[in-house]
C-alpha cells in the first residue's frame, strides 16, 4: 500500500498523522503509565521498578504488533522487539529504535513540586502544557514518541514503511555496563541498516536537530582516608590530617587559572573541530547570555578562549559531580572525620580515551596527596566521544522529513553529553546512527521538575512517523 | 562529724571509699540508664531525649538529698541542684560542680560494634573493662563520677564537706547558645566559691592532670550557590560555574604551604605561652608518634616550627569538620549541583575573639569567590579561650587529693578542645575554676565506638570522694 508512489505514500502518511492526532490522549495516558514507574537505574533498592518499566515497554510492543521480549543481563534487562513485514525484500530497509527506560535518580526530593514519580500536565505560560516527572524528557517521554509513531502506523495500516527492531536498555543513567556483553551476544539480531537514537535535544523549541556529534564520559569516585577514626578537632585539630583538607586541595588544582584540566596527558591526541565546522556554529545565533541567564548565571566559567558551544561541543571537562564527608546533619559537630569522598565525571572530545584518562587521574592524585593521606577508587568506566558525516544518505533523508514537520530544516548540533551506546553501534554493529531528539534545554533533565513539553511529545510522534516514511522510500 | 581533726576526717574519707566500693554495681547500673538516653543536643529529632536525660539527672540528685529541678530555657533545659549544711558557717566553702548530659551524634552509625545507646562492658587486653556508648566519656560518665561521689558522702555521712551546687546543662555539643542568658538569670543562685568542671583528660591513664588551659571555638556553616538549580554536566559542563569546585578552592586557600590559617588578621592579638611554659611541656615526656600512631597517622599536619602539644594547647586552627554537595547516592550522576555546603570550626587561642575571626573568615571568602558563586552563612558563633593561675589555693588542694588517690601528683596541662562554660563562670560569676577529668585520650569521643574505661568511672568518683574532702579542709 505505500509502494503505490508518492502521491499514495503522501496519503498514507497523512492518515498516520491523523490517527496520531486522533490517539493523542491516549497516548498521553500510556505515557504517563511509564513515568510512574521509579526505575532509577543506579540506586539498588529500585531494581524492581526496573524490571517493572522494562516489562511494560515489552508489553506495549507487542500490543502494537511486535514480536518483544524481555532479556535479562547481569544488571538491568534489555527490551528486545521487532517488526518485519511479512513479504521479504532486499531493497526494504531495517532501522534499529534505541532509547532507555531507566531514569536519573529524583533527589533533591524537597525540591520537586510534586512527587516525581507522579506524572501531571502542568501549564506553563512559555510552553504551554508541560508534561512533568522525572523521566518525562530523559527518555521515556522520547521513547514513546517513537513507539506512539509505530503505533499509528500499524493501527491505521497493518504494518510500518521499514522494518523496524527496537532496543530499549535501563542501564543508560549508570553507565551502561551491561550493553558491550549484550551487543556481542545479540549482535546478529540487531544489526540493522540504520540506528535511530532518540535522547538528544532539539536546536530551540521550533528548530529540529540532528546531533552530529557528541562528547564522551569518563568518571570515577575518589575516598581520601586520613586517620584512622573519625577525631575531635579540638583534641586533635592541627596535627592531624583533615581528609577534607587533602580532597579540597586535590580538586581545587583539577583547574588552572585558565579553567584547563591541569591532569598531565589530558589534553593528548584532543582532535579539534574544522575552522569550517566552527564557523557553522556560530551562523547559529547562539544565545549565550540566555543560555547561562536561565539557569542563574552570566559569565562562562570554562576554558578561556573557547566560546560557550565550543566548550560544550568540542572540549574535554573535568566536573566534581558531588563531595561527601564529614559531619552534615543539623547543628555542628567538631570532627575531623576518617575519610572524605568526591564523584567525578570528566567529558571526553574525540582523541581522548576514558582509560588513559582515568590512568592520569590517578596519577594526578598521587602527586598531590599530602602525608597521612591515602586515596582509593570505585565505580570507574567510561565510554569515549563519536562524530559522525552529515552527508550520509540517511542524514539528509531525515533533514527533509523534520522539515517537513517543523518547517524548518534540521540544524546539525553538538551534544555535550554521553549517550554510550552511538560508539557502540558505529563500532560493534557497523551501523550508522541517527540521533534525533525533542527535548529542550530547559527540560530541566537530572533534576528537579523534570517536564517535556507536550508539544515536544506530539510533534516528536509525528516527526517519527514521517521520518519512518522517508526512510520507507529508500532514502 | 568531718571536724574532729585530720585524723576522724581521714577516717571519714575512707567510708566514704569503701562506700564507693560496695556500690560499684549500682553505680554503674546507674550510669548505663543515663547512657541508654539518646540525647544528641545538635538534632531537633532528639530534642524529647534531651528532656529525659535532664529529668533523669534531676531526679537522681533529688534521690541523694539534693534540692534538684529542671529548668527550661530556650533550648535544651539545665539541670540545677543544691546540698546545703543545715549549719551555716562563713568559713564553709560552697563549689558549683557543672557538667554536660548531652552527647555528640553518633553517626556513621554503621561503623559502631553495637548500638551507641546501648551500654555494655567491654573486655579489653589493654583497658581491662571498658564502658562503651556514646556520652560514656563525654560528659555523662564524667559527670557520674561527681555524682557517684556526692552519693557516697551523703549515704555514708548524712552530709559532704563542702555546700554543692550543680548545673547540668544540655547544649555544650552545640555551642551553649542557653547558657549566658541562663548564667544572668540565675547568677545569684549559682555563684560558689569555686566552680568544678569535670569534661577533661588524664595526661595519661596513670598520671591525673589539671587543665590550666583551654582553646576557644568559632564555628561556621558557609553555602556556596552557583546555579539556580541542578545541572547535567554534559549539558552545562564547561561553561557553567560549579559550586563545589568553587568551595573546594576556598577551602583549599585556607592554609598556606606552611600550615598558617590564610584569612587575613587571622594571627592578630594571639599571645604565646612564656618560655618557661612550654619548657615545662617538654618535660612531660609527650609521645608524637604514640598520639598520631594511635590514630592511624605518622606526620604531624599541622603548623611547620610548633610541637604537637604547641600546635594543640597554644596554636589556633581552621578545620573542615563536613562538606556536603551534589550527589552521594550509589552509582553516578552527572549532575552540576546548584549548591554546596561546609561546615568548619577555628580552634582559638588567648588573645583571639571569636566575632573577628569569623568576621575574618567572611572577608576571605569574599576575596576567593570566583564569578557567578554567592556565599551564605549559618549557624555562626563561639567562645573566647582561657588560663589559670596554677598557683591559686584550690589548685594546690586539689593537687594534693588526686594525688592520694593516684600516687603521682597531676600534671598542669593544656587542652586543645572548648569548654564554653569555663570563660563564662569566670567572667561572669567571678569564680576560679577548676578543670579535672578522668578521660584518656583514646576515648573516642566524638568518634563510634566511644567509651570509659572502668578503671576512669571508679577512680574518678574516688578522686572527687577526696576532692571535696580536701576543699572542706578548707584549703
Amino acid at each position: 500500500m505505500m509502494n503505490d508512489g508518492p502521491r499514495s505514500e503522501e496519503l498514507a502518511l497523512q492518515r498516520t498523522l491523523n490517527r496520531l492526532a486522533d490517539e493523542e490522549a491516549a497516548s498521553l495516558e500510556r505515557l504517563f503509565h511509564l513515568l510512574a514507574i521509579p526505575s532509577i537505574s543506579t540506586d539498588p533498592t529500585h531494581h524492581d521498578s526496573c524490571l517493572a518499566a522494562a516489562e511494560w515497554c515489552a508489553a506495549s510492543l507487542r500490543e502494537i504488533g511486535f514480536d518483544a521480549r524481555v532479556e535479562p543481563t547481569l544488571g538491568k534487562p534489555m527490551v528486545v522487539g521487532h517488526w518485519r513485514a511479512k513479504e521479504k525484500s532486499d531493497a526494504r530497509r531495517h532501522v534499529l529504535f534505541y532509547g532507555h527506560y531507566d531514569v536519573q535518580p529524583a533527589d533533591p526530593l524537597e525540591e520537586w513540586d510534586a512527587p516525581p514519580f507522579s506524572p501531571r500536565l502542568v501549564e506553563d505560560p512559555r510552553h504551554g502544557m508541560m508534561i512533568v516527572a522525572r523521566g518525562a524528557s530523559d527518555d521515556k517521554g522520547q521513547v514513546m514518541t517513537f513507539i506512539e509513531a509505530c503505533r499509528a502506523w500499524l493501527a491505521e495500516h497493518g504494518s510500518l514503511p521499514v522494518d523496524v527492531s527496537v532496543l530499549i536498555e535501563g542501564e543508560e543513567e549508570s553507565g551502561s555496563p551491561s550493553l558491550l556483553p549484550f551487543l556481542a551476544a545479540h549482535g546478529d539480531e540487531l544489526a540493522a541498516d540504520l540506528a535511530l537514537v532518540c535522547d538528544t535535544e532539539q536546536w530551540d523549541e521550533d528548530t529540529p536537530a540532528i546531533t552530529a556529534f557528541l562528547r564522551g564520559l569518563a568518571f570515577s569516585e575518589i575516598t581520601i582516608t586520613g586517620p584512622s577514626r573519625d577525631l575531635h578537632s579540638g583534641l586533635y585539630g592541627g596535627p592531624a590530617r583533615n581528609p577534607l583538607q587533602a580532597l579540597a586541595k586535590i580538586l581545587a588544582e583539577l583547574h588552572d587559572q585558565n579553567g584547563r584540566v591541569a591532569i598531565p596527558g589530558f589534553y593528548d591526541g584532543v582532535r579539534q573541530p574544522s575552522a569550517g565546522e566552527i564557523a557553522a556554529w556560530r551562523t547559529l545565533g547562539f544565545d549565550s547570555a540566555s543560555f547561562l541567564g536561565g539557569v542563574g548565571l552570566s559569565t562562562p566559567a570554562g576554558e578561556t578562549g573557547f566560546s560557550i558551544l565550543e566548550q560544550l561541543w568540542s572540549r574535554p571537562t573535568a566536573e566534581i559531580n558531588g563531595i561527601h564527608g564529614g559531619y552534615g546533619g543539623p547543628g555542628t559537630k567538631t570532627v575531623i572525620p576518617s575519610h572524605a569522598t568526591a564523584k567525578l565525571s570528566f567529558r571526553l572530545v574525540p582523541g581522548q580515551e576514558p582509560d588513559k584518562i582515568i590512568e592520569g587521574w590517578h596519577r594526578f592524585v598521587k602527586e598531590h596527596l599530602p602525608s597521612d593521606a591515602s586515596a582509593t577508587y570505585a565505580g570507574e568506566g567510561g565510554s569515549p566521544a563519536v562524530g559522525f558525516d552529515t552527508n550520509a544518505p540517511a542524514f539528509r533523508a531525515a533533514s527533509r522529513a523534520l522539515e517537513a514537520e517543523w518547517s524548518k530544516p534540521p540544524v546539525m548540533i553538538g551534544c555535550g553529553a554521553s549517550i554510550p551506546i552511538v560508539g557502540s553501534f558505529r563500532s560493534r554493529l557497523g551501523m550508522d546512527v541517527l540521533l534525533i531528539g525533542f527535548a529542550l534545554d530547559d527540560d530541566r533533565i537530572h533534576a528537579p521538575n523534570e517536564k517535556y513539553n507536550l508539544r515536544s511529545f506530539t510533534k516528536g510522534a509525528r516527526s517519527w512517523a514521517r521520518l519512518l516514511a522517508a526512510l520507507g522510500r529508500g532514502a
